[in-house]
């Protein structure tokens, strides 16, 4: 195992110059692209890393998946998927044209920023920052440490450069999508896109999905059965924007990216993967994430298809 | 012309059941459908008036005449036309879509509200209150009387609804159409928009157009020219949202219409209409309006075609 | 008038290297791009020329100004505008997504090329051989000389190259817009389309419009008064495709270009404008053409507004 | 196993009044709305079987995957999806708007109507009548009998309304998607959708993929394991139109529907389910079908996910 980490890290940074890092907010901009990291964990919670496993970068929208889990988890399923939709888009992950050309007033999915906005409407919470902390504390769950913290430059970058986030949420008020205070929700989700994780946080995380939803190493149940599923349908097709059906096909296990770099990889039943690299494909992909997800697979075969 | 007068009105009260009072601002849910008034200006400064003539309306989208005279007076009109397009549009008036899908990142025209928070920040002033206040003199100069005033209930009413505007707005401060306290910007707009106006008041602004752009009371030039022929060639297109094309097959005079139940039309050189009836087609356009100035255009033969 | 003709032909040739010769259909693209030329013919038959004015090309969508008027004098005007729109488009001349995404199933007006295609099936005959003939017929008298004939290779070049066409023609066909012999009605488009004129032929053809359907040389009523006013209207918002609106701004005159590189413009009860210069703008307008326009605006004040 | 089956199909009978059977084919009307049939084997052969399992049926869309499978063995992987894509669309099966508005020229996936007419077109053979023959040999084998035939009042009820279908297919010809005889890579379309077949022929079609491409039945590998896993990936998102994502999360298997009313079902290494039952959803998927698989998942937890 120790092999196939270093080669796909190996693997993974001869890619790092085909991409590019995320520069729409400011801050993201300022980080080394050469990075690459991984960090793999078995369901006894044995953990395989290499390259900058150890260095932090903002989760960005892998957040969206533990909104997702609160939501899934404090309403009933088909609530959850009445007000936004379980359809792939072939738009971009902040596209508003789809929001007003579709017939029904929702978004199409829970992982584009629109999707991921009301998802965040749908977790309890008595105030925005009760919100905020149970999202918070779901996470420290999954990536099993307390104290995660904010990176608070980014998290001012995004606040203030969040205007198309602001025009998905004030459009989505004006159809009656959902009746929240703009400014307010949307600084919940700028606030848990800059959380600061690493390979082996993510990891974690996916392990703690690989496993059904149990922690691999206390053994507490921390999501239930049903949501685990739930999140992997909706990682497999749509985890990776607008690649995500390329995704399938060449690695085929529910993942998740962030445009920080970083993506979680199910693999149920047996690993949780966690890379890192900053350099984004067109998409928005980490582009040696997924060249060190494919070398993985490829030499372990892990595709659920 | 008297019996004209007439005749329109008994014509527009005969169509004001097929339509519908505007109902996305809730205060102008709250006006009697069956009103219906008419006022032509001549030349010489004689007025022909009949029904609810005297009766006061929220402005409305009429107002966005007035903004774009000012963006061209106080601008070159390359420079205007560089930041919002002269194209006509069969999308809705309030439609983020086509920001989003069409290749140059502006506004398709200056009568959609996208186009019209853009015309407004090209409006001079040092300020906000400014750039409000110059709206509202130019305004009363066209329509030859001080002291116009804001329908209250309706500015709030806007305010509190005007999600969808806030969403067109940050959406084009997030692709740097523009740069504006968003807030502020749509503040003036909600302003300018809830104006209460007559019918003899937008035929005095018809009026002003119509002679070239000099009073027809005081011969004071109070618009140039060459913004009068911008006008109308845009009104001609663009004036009755996606009912701009019928409306030039069937009466064939620049005009501009506004949810508040107003027209007002130009016809060079001879007449400035203005109607008003705030039951409403499917486009936003006053039912009974259109319909007395189709009668008018039959009987004086207006159309510019 | 000799002077500014001249002048207009000097000011044309400075900008034929910034446009591209059509080259959709090969044959189009064996134009020397470098031609210029004007023809403008006064109410008493007075023409002024320069330029390259007898040089032939092919007429293409000016032919859809002749579709249009035998429709219209075949059929009510609404029963026209029930199957074809009268709304501007900011979408391409060959679009096929607005026949789609639009609610009703309909082109969006007569000088698009669906719309031109669906107004080809409302001109009579009683097979697709008189269909023809009686556009030719029309078209003949509009120019003033018989025996127009077909540039054969321009012909066969768009029948083995139209499938953009066929699509469109299909489509509609699919959604009941038409029931046509699809081959055949395209036949009749094609040959149309490929009709050798010059600018003396298509001065004339204004001519006649702007002199309210009359000839100017023989007092005959070629066309209703009615319908001339209609295709007026028609010409100023949807003449030019995409550069209408900027046309209506800066010449405001009613007119229709073809990628052959001609374009009509109707001066009402004055004057009928003939230019030609193959190299096209991005729109497809020939870019001689308009700037010869302007700069007779310029001189003559021509703007219908 | 015999009861679930029984019980899927009490279950799917109560839902076949809430669908409609597909009518845009004259012909595929006139069926019994009230057909519900199933049949599941298993890879060692067994076959369980209950409500009208042996009905014909036209196997419609279903059809795509055999298209599929044999342009995957014909060419290599990167090649098939240079011409067509993988990406999941919330547009019609039939939709047109796409192949003009995506930036790359080519289908969304291999099971809308436009990239299975690419897909076809990249099955090998001298002629159109040996890509059919091949596709026709491909199909006999998967379902395990010979002399499949065709419905030829389906056949030509489709070839005579197909101008969908023919504008779609004219329209990448113009766009260079493909080059093909347009009439007769239809006329293939036509025939090999309209394929009689029952709900054993489909599961064992079903079974051959589950078992990795391997016959349940002779032990001869009919299609490789990487194409068997390809086909399972894309169908996974895209097997059930419009109701993909909704499919994904209720019974999460790998399925194909087609409008007359089928849906293959790949269980991998475990059954090969085939079901049927004209009345459609919305989607045009089988209303009975997608209750029974949801039943039959339930009871025997097949998801992949």
């Amino acid at each position: 195992m120790k092999k196939i980490i270093n080669q796909a890290v190996e693997k993974g940074k001869k890619f790092t110059m085909l991409g590019k890092v995320a520069d729409y907010i400011p801050e993201l901009g300022n980080v080394d692209p050469d990075l690459v990291g991984i960090c793999i964990t078995d369901m006894e919670g044995n953990q395989y890393c290499g390259g900058d496993y150890n260095k932090y970068f903002t989760i960005q929208s892998i957040s969206k998946v533990v909104s997702l889990i609160l939501a899934l988890e404090d309403n009933c399923k088909d609530y959850v998927f009445k007000h936004v939709g379980v359809s792939p888009t072939a738009e971009s992950f902040n596209s508003i044209t789809q929001l007003e050309t579709k017939n029904e007033h929702k978004p199409m999915n829970p992982f584009i920023n629109s999707g991921a906005i009301v998802t965040l409407s749908m977790v309890n919470g008595i105030d925005y920052e009760q919100k905020f902390n149970r999202i918070k504390r779901m996470m420290e769950k999954m990536i099993n440490r307390d104290g995660v913290e904010i990176n608070s430059s980014v998290y001012q970058s995004e606040r203030l450069t969040g205007n198309r986030n602001r025009a998905l949420a004030y459009y989505m008020q004006s159809t009656k999508v959902f009746n929240e205070d703009v400014e307010k929700i949307l600084d919940v989700y700028f606030r848990i896109c800059s959380f600061k994780v690493n390979c082996i946080d993510i990891s974690n995380m996916a392990a703690t999905l690989s496993n059904g939803g149990v922690s691999v190493y206390t053994g507490e149940r921390i999501i239930s059965k049903e949501t685990v599923k739930i999140i992997n349908v909706i990682m497999s097709s749509c985890g990776l924007y607008e690649g995500s059906g390329k995704f399938a096909l060449d690695v085929g296990v529910p993942s998740k990216s962030g445009v920080g770099g970083g993506i979680v990889s199910i693999v149920p039943g047996k690993l949780g993967i966690g890379v890192f690299g900053p350099s984004l494909d067109l998409n928005g992909n980490s582009i040696a994430g997924i060249k060190m997800l494919e070398y993985v697979n490829n030499k372990l075969e892990l595709s659920i298809y």
